[in-house]
């Protein structure tokens, strides 16, 4: 029996909804803004603003992520960070997480316990709260996480805000969670390679992205026209604020770290025919999940801390559109879709 | 080619993520309440109290629903109205939902838009909007659901309020949804006998709960000590508050409609051995999904529109429970879990 009272081997199915909410819940992340907890038919929230930011994600088993790829307490972080990442690029503060778990019967008790874990390590830092969560079985593991924000008085920042002349802005690491992704995709995780710190770090930025929460907030403090979390791969989420504001975004590629050396390191070790460069470009452009934010902010803006400029926001003379260095890139695919 | 220019027979694989979005969205629900909706990385939400009511309930199919036995809509419906109705069970006024659909890429469009038509039928007359979603691939149908609310200035009403010498009273029906399930599970459902009246809204009660909404509120306003959904059964749920308010409740069996016309008639098609008074009674206990509030209020209390009284608040001499006439009850199963 471990502290917990719940036998180190037990199944869901052992416990039962109740039993496994006990072995679970004392592990769920606290905070001031979360007043009422789980427990009762819903719970309470600090919306102070007046206005609650809200959004919602749901990761599948065999989709969005793989047990033997990811532990739980990965699991848990990495769904905690896309949902508050999501928070952040309305340039808000996170408050509470609402998170629905469906798993098999047969799942491991210590499983769930680690989801908890890795909710609250990552929600923690950030004074972010669960604020309930509900169970249910099903033939794969599904955690759907819920986010709630609050803009202090602040107006939100969204997409169509860009602006011909802006300079584009980016927080955050690109391509590092693909790199890592390619470590595991190729079976190398576990080889001897990866004890160096770089390929160890490429796969801790897979299993748990630290998006630059705070970024969010001061992108909207200094003025930013247009914020988003870059999810689904720059080229793909680039695209989106080129629509929703009509203008074309002209990446400027010497900006975008294609050197960083966690990205040679993995692409070195993986280099098969294909250019380490190449590889690294593709990570960058393509590869989604590091949660980066991307901003516009007005010319001559001091882009605040942590933001680094990666290219400049032009005319649409012919619709919207991502360049690179002036030029269409049409060598890569269209980022991550369910269901293509 | 539908209205929607969408090829009838279209699966979900066929659209991608973004076609899926643009055939169903525009049939999503809007309210007031509901500032920004879906599209960009997060809603916004009015949150006028300055505290934000949240819920979160998963279904996954095959486990919470059966599409042989549930139409998308009927499925949509019914997961925006037991989150609706946990709002409504801490006294607030529902506002907004968030949506996460998980679905195999075979999966019908048109089945994605019926849920979330059915989702709007629900929420439209309460004016509830929908403030988000997301999309995933699974090997199952997998639902969650978000709903926020607001108190407008008043304290949430919890579980833990109940007083000895209360009366209980409910808002709702007992059972009706039990009687609806068994005759699914008895391949009643197409049968000659269904086109009865009583026996088609049993089908209704079942697919398409229409829990009290305006009572959770009008609860809170009546200074009611304790408020709840019954959604697994009155004998757990009632559990539930006695649990948390350290009391004995004590049901009244002459006021629990056991002789509802709806169960009478859905019993006597059933009826293989069994009292068709004891499916009644089994219905009303341990049949859960009808999502009536289960209130405690002061004596003396004139009940709010919509109540009627069904029992007692007694002390707790020998730990809390829930009596049946002054008896336990030990013939019937603890209501629903997930794991068991």
């Amino acid at each position: 029996m471990s502290a917990h009272g719940t036998a180190e081997d037990a199944v869901l199915g052992d416990l039962g909804e109740a039993g496994v909410l006990e072995a679970i819940l004392p592990s769920a992340p606290r905070s001031r803004a979360v007043t009422l907890g789980p427990g009762d038919d819903a719970a309470l929230v600090a919306a102070p603003d007046g206005r609650v930011v809200a959004t919602t994600d749901v990761l599948v088993e065999g989709q969005d992520f793989r047990r033997d790829w990811s532990s739980g307490a990965d699991v848990g972080w990495k769904a905690a960070a896309q949902n508050l990442a999501d928070v952040a690029a309305m340039g808000a503060f996170p408050t509470a997480l609402l998170v629905g778990l469906a798993a098999p019967p047969a799942l491991p008790v210590a499983w769930a316990r680690d989801l908890v874990e890795g909710l609250t390590a990552c929600c923690e830092p950030w004074d972010v709260g669960l604020a309930g969560g509900d169970l249910s079985a099903a033939d794969q593991v599904v955690v759907s996480v819920t986010a709630l924000g609050d803009l202090r008085g602040g107006e939100p920042v969204l997409r169509g805000g860009a602006r011909p002349g802006d300079v584009l802005a980016l927080a955050g690491v690109l391509g590092h969670s693909g790199a890592g992704l390619a470590l595991l995709a190729e079976g190398l995780a576990g080889s001897e390679a990866v004890a160096d710190g770089l390929l160890a770090a490429a796969l801790v930025a897979h299993r748990r992205p630290a998006p630059p929460l705070g970024a969010g907030p001061a992108a909207r403090v200094a003025g930013a026209h247009a914020l988003m979390d870059v999810s689904d791969g720059l080229l793909r989420d680039a695209g989106r604020i080129a629509a929703a504001s009509g203008v074309v975004l002209d990446l400027d590629e010497s900006a975008l770290d294609v050197d960083h050396p966690l990205l040679v390191a993995v692409a070195r070790v993986l280099d098969e025919g294909v250019e380490p460069r190449e590889r690294c470009l593709r990570w960058i452009l393509v590869g989604g999940e590091d949660h980066g934010l991307l901003a516009a902010f007005a010319p001559g803006t001091a882009v605040p801390e942590g933001f680094r400029v990666i290219g400049t926001v032009r005319d649409a003379d012919e619709g919207p559109s991502v360049l690179v260095d002036g030029r269409p890139l049409t060598a890569f695919g269209g980022g991550f879709d369910h269901f293509s």
